[in-house]
């Protein structure tokens, strides 16, 4: 966290000085650069990213007349506190979060079929995925972390609460080709007034299952519309079930199935209850669903465990299909490459799911993250309009996977247990339930995501330099020290959601400071004419305004002396020219040595380059200087 | 973090639901319970462990027409890390906080005199003493933290600006004997009108080294009232001092000493410049010092280094002589015993000293922390008033500590290096400078503070039981796992500063279902007729609201079943009767197990009670019932 560069000021230094006149005007402009439509995880984050760069006028409108307060999604799986890390978010999250630490799995007993037994216990994330837990909070608290981001964000971004789009339209050219128009909401029955038309470079509708915007550029969804519903509760409880406390899978013999999620603040606890699949004709089937109804099938799985529900915060029934959109943006495949798009589509609008592996929101999450950046490098005039075709590219690959993998889940999830005595009869083992669950646990924690060699993701040739960072998968932190300080930190957790690259430069063995050293070489190239750093950065702005190049080096800490250090390592930022301290890192000798713990060659070094939403995006020998230019020319353009 | 035991409710869980009444009155009511005089670390610290007593009425007055804004110090020992954590406030502090990972000591070149060369470098904090760093934020900043956690607290605390305490009477008798006369503050000049009587029960002096309190009382402060100066800045600057982002001890030759400490933000550096002894007679000889003066000398210390300050963010030249008050309360040595105290004097009321061991803002917090409960305590009826003695009796003799602590460690810090080429000459050996300081280590970190046997610390007759927890001393806390849902945490970490005793019961070998387990054996005597627990809480309130008993076992956590776990760690709570999960815990398999960390007996077990401040009251063999009995009647009332 830096900050004071331009002077010491008073106060939370999370609430960052606003840009000069973003102040937020009260009125709608009747243009504007980016307007997100809904404000679920997709539409917040998307708009906590691009708050960061107050030259870009984003607008976020809501149907809803103010933040959401309860219910919804409140698995935040590994990958989404990592994310929430580089917003600056992750202690608060972390600190009132439940961590789910162990999973258990119950089942018929083994003499006794109609009470339920313990039949597994695992750790739910297993070692070496992420430094950090999978933890559950309301999706609501995730919504106010972001919120609180976007107001203390130079462009005290806040969403336009009561206002819903109705559709969007596209012209063929201008500068502000999408026109929206919305309608002011009423909670009072009224009819909210004529419709507001407001004008956009780009709109994206982060506006849930029903999106209007996917229906306004003719996106339909495919797959299972087979509606299957869950009964979801959040409950205070008196029970004597001894796994409370524990997120557990639960199959009885008769009365059903369960998965029990236990909540924030030690008392609330989350039950899914499964409710079967719906007629598709009977419209009427959902609402005749009670929260007793709900109840009453948790405690006949719970049987011979009693379940006392106390005050019941919040329930619904939630019914969904597995769903994906075939392209998340207004271009049809046959144009793809002729014309950039205009219009989004993100989250829900373009993936539904079943709640049980806990990705509705993380995914969603990840789409708004994904997207963030390459607008803000495309209407800053960093990156070319085709950066914005990998959204699609990318994202699509990924709610396939997820709908894919949601379809087996929930299958096993919504079978009978095998009756050892029936064999012949359907139902799944509950051992396999455990075993599903284990293998799954990368893609539930969410580090399945691998994107295929595209503009932003290069072809992996090098990737033995550095083998535990695999191009196209998310950079994967690890221990260090900050050489200036000696402060033990994550090296990926300094990077912040600021729309830069990153350049991490792993040394070779020899010290920066003798003269066959690869990394002091390459910092001289950056530093040179030929830099294509310094060809993509503005003359001035900060040195590491695009690019943040960081160097780890393999020697102690107290092995090198600061002042030694290239000059690129020790940028001179800001109105007076200060010295930036925080580009050099080393191993923590607390810690395994970052170099064993990512596999780096110690004798050549590598250079691992990462996107600002932190996937890895090349791997390159140190010296491979025309290779980086090349790779950086394709999606930067000349400042 | 416990919250919804009383339903769900959107928002920030940190914003407590206000008592019943409490939004703050805009005037100044004509009785309180408690008036703080001061808003200074000292009084927050006090203001908001009282803010956690909607019960109890405090108001805290303050001069200054506002907060702190900036300057005064920045050192946060390990120790008061730890007291934030209790108040729920340390995540963010280490989030922003500079972290103080080593200390470096620079001192004349052997060959070139004139320059300074770096003559060793260590760890700041030994391994051991905290699991929590040592750190450096403004004291604003910390003021800052404390001002939230009122604010948020049941009580919604916000202090009084533009007040002063002129002086405080005492009247023999009354239910509100102390009556104290304010004034209001003006920053036009005006006369602030006519001045405004409070009665309170209590008033707590927190108004600093001049501290009218004090004087109204009769106390003096006694020590060596010989002024020396300190050049303080807090700046941005541009230097190719190698070590400017560690903290430094810097000594030269010629020019005399700094101390450089590193600042939050990655930018912002203070140094002390010591300006040597002033003149007494001489009134006007601080205000000579101008910041040009504090640059220059920095400057000359640090050749051959460049130094070229570019933003000054605060300056001050600070001067003090070590001096201590000989008692802390009203109460003269003569009366002690005879009457309770009615008036305390806290921090720098009580104790000045130089700022180069960082204790100012730490020990004044102490203060603070160990009157709050206390004062909680007697005006709750939970105790007996003379509770009240053991703050003066427990923090004078710290004082004095500090008093004599801080006159050694600033004479070897303003001494002359000893010129090797010039041996009889004064000076101290760079290297003794650099023994001393990791010497000291366990005192500036906060931890040297043992509390001598009182009517709230006990004899260490049995301290061999748990040989990592010495009565008096502070409960170090070590990694645990929580039986319920597994979370790995610090056990003392789940302490918060809510006034309540803690009492740890390390399990016996058995577990606690067998037959012989005393641990079991225990709790069935704490739900017993005969339990001193039940006897000093009342009976409707929760069962842990005046102690919360906690037990650690010594099986593995998949070992014990919940449900089969003694009724007095599953205690009811709230309206709606819900199960408080958070009471047990075992250790953690990923960590050292506790019971080696803290050396406790692993056949016998141990009882362990922990004073709110965090202090080892006492440690007992689980079955000494009568002992425990004994202790604790002598601090609690019957309900
Ligand atoms: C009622 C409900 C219950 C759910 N329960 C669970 C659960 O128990 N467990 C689970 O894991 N997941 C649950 N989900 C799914 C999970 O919440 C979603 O996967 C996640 O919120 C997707 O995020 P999103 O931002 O894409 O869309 P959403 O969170 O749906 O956000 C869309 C936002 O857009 C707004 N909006 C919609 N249309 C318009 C419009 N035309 N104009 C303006 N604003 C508009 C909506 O009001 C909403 O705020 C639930 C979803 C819903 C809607
Ligand atoms: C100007 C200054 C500079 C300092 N610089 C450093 C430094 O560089 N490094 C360092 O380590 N320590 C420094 N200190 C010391 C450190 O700040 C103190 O040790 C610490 O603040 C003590 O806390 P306290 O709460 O006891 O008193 P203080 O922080 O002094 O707080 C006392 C408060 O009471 C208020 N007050 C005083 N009299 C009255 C009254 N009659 N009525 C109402 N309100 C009153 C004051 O305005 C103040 O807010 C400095 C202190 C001061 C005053």
């Amino acid at each position: 966290m830096q900050f004071y560069s331009d002077g010491y000021r008073p106060g939370d230094p999370d609430i960052r000085p606003a840009a000069p006149g973003r102040e937020h005007a009260a009125e709608l402009p009747a243009e504007v650069d980016v307007l997100i439509v809904g404000t679920g995880p997709a539409g917040l984050v998307l708009a906590a990213q691009l708050a960061e760069f107050p030259g870009i006028t984003t607008r976020i409108v809501e149907r809803r007349s103010g933040a959401l307060e309860k219910g919804q999604a409140d698995g935040v799986a590994c990958r989404t506190v990592e994310m929430f890390n580089a917003f600056g978010l992750a202690e608060r999250l972390l600190r009132e979060a439940y961590w789910v630490n162990e999973t258990s799995f119950w089942r018929p007993g083994a003499t006794d079929r109609s009470s339920i037994v313990r039949s597994g216990r695992v750790q739910d994330v297993a070692d070496g995925l992420s430094e950090y837990p999978h933890v559950i909070v309301n999706q609501a608290r995730m919504q106010d972390f972001l919120l609180e981001r976007m107001r203390n964000s130079p462009s005290r971004l806040v969403p336009d609460y009561g206002l819903e789009a109705v559709s969007v339209a596209m012209a063929d050219s201008g500068e502000y080709p999408v026109t929206a128009t919305l309608q002011r909401t009423t909670e009072n029955g009224d009819d909210g007034g004529a419709p507001l038309m407001v004008k956009a470079k780009y709109v994206v509708g982060c506006d849930g299952a029903r999106s209007a915007v996917r229906k306004s550029i003719g996106v339909e969804l495919s797959g299972d519309a087979r509606n299957h519903a869950w009964g979801v509760m959040d409950v205070l409880a008196v029970t004597d079930f001894p796994d409370i406390r524990l997120k557990a899978a639960i199959q009885s013999a008769g009365g059903g199935n369960i998965l029990l999620i236990p909540r924030e603040g030690g008392y609330l606890t989350r039950f899914y209850v499964d409710l079967g699949d719906l007629d598709p004709a009977d419209r009427q089937a959902r609402s005749r669903f009670t929260v007793d109804h709900i109840i009453q099938t948790a405690q006949n799985v719970l049987h011979p465990y009693t379940l006392d529900v106390k005050d019941v915060a919040w329930w619904s029934v939630y019914e969904v299909g597995q769903r994906v959109a075939d392209r998340f943006d207004d271009v049809p495949a046959a144009e793809r490459g002729s014309r950039s798009p205009r219009v989004f589509i993100a989250g829900d609008a373009c993936h539904t799911h079943s709640a049980k592996a806990g990705q509705g929101m993380n995914v969603s999450m990840q789409d708004g993250f994904n997207l963030g950046w390459k607008l803000a490098a495309v209407l800053e005039g960093r990156s070319p309009a085709s950066l914005l075709d990998t959204y699609t590219g990318e994202r699509q690959a990924i709610a396939q996977e997820l709908i894919d993998f949601d379809t087996r889940w929930s299958k096993t999830m919504s079978s009978k247990p095998k009756d050892p005595d029936a064999p012949d009869q359907d139902g799944v083992d509950p051992a396999e339930v455990e075993r599903q669950f284990v293998e799954a646990g990368r893609f539930t924690a969410g580090f399945a995501t691998d994107y295929p060699p595209n503009l932003i993701t290069g072809i992996d040739t090098h990737e033995h330099l550095a083998k535990g960072f695999p191009v196209g998968e998310r950079f994967y932190s690890a221990p260090v020290l900050r050489l200036a300080d000696a402060k033990p930190l994550g090296l990926g957790h300094t990077a912040e959601a600021d729309g830069r690259w990153r350049l991490y430069a792993f040394a070779d063995a020899a010290a920066p400071t003798e003269s066959g050293s690869r990394l002091a070489a390459l910092c001289r190239h950056l530093e040179s004419a030929d830099s294509p750093i310094r060809r993509f950065t503005p003359q001035a702005a900060d040195p590491d305004a695009v690019f943040d190049v960081r160097a780890v080096f393999q020697q102690h800490h107290r092995d090198l002396m600061l002042n030694e250090m290239p000059a690129s390592l020790l940028p001179r930022k800001g109105p007076f020219g200060l010295v930036d301290y925080e580009k050099m890192f080393t191993p923590d000798p607390k810690s395994e040595d970052i170099f064993d713990a990512r596999g780096i060659d110690r004798a050549q070094g590598a250079l691992v380059l990462v996107r600002p939403d932190q996937y890895v995006a090349h791997v390159l020998p140190l010296d491979a200087y025309t290779e980086l230019d090349e790779f950086l020319s394709g999606i930067f353009l000349p400042a």
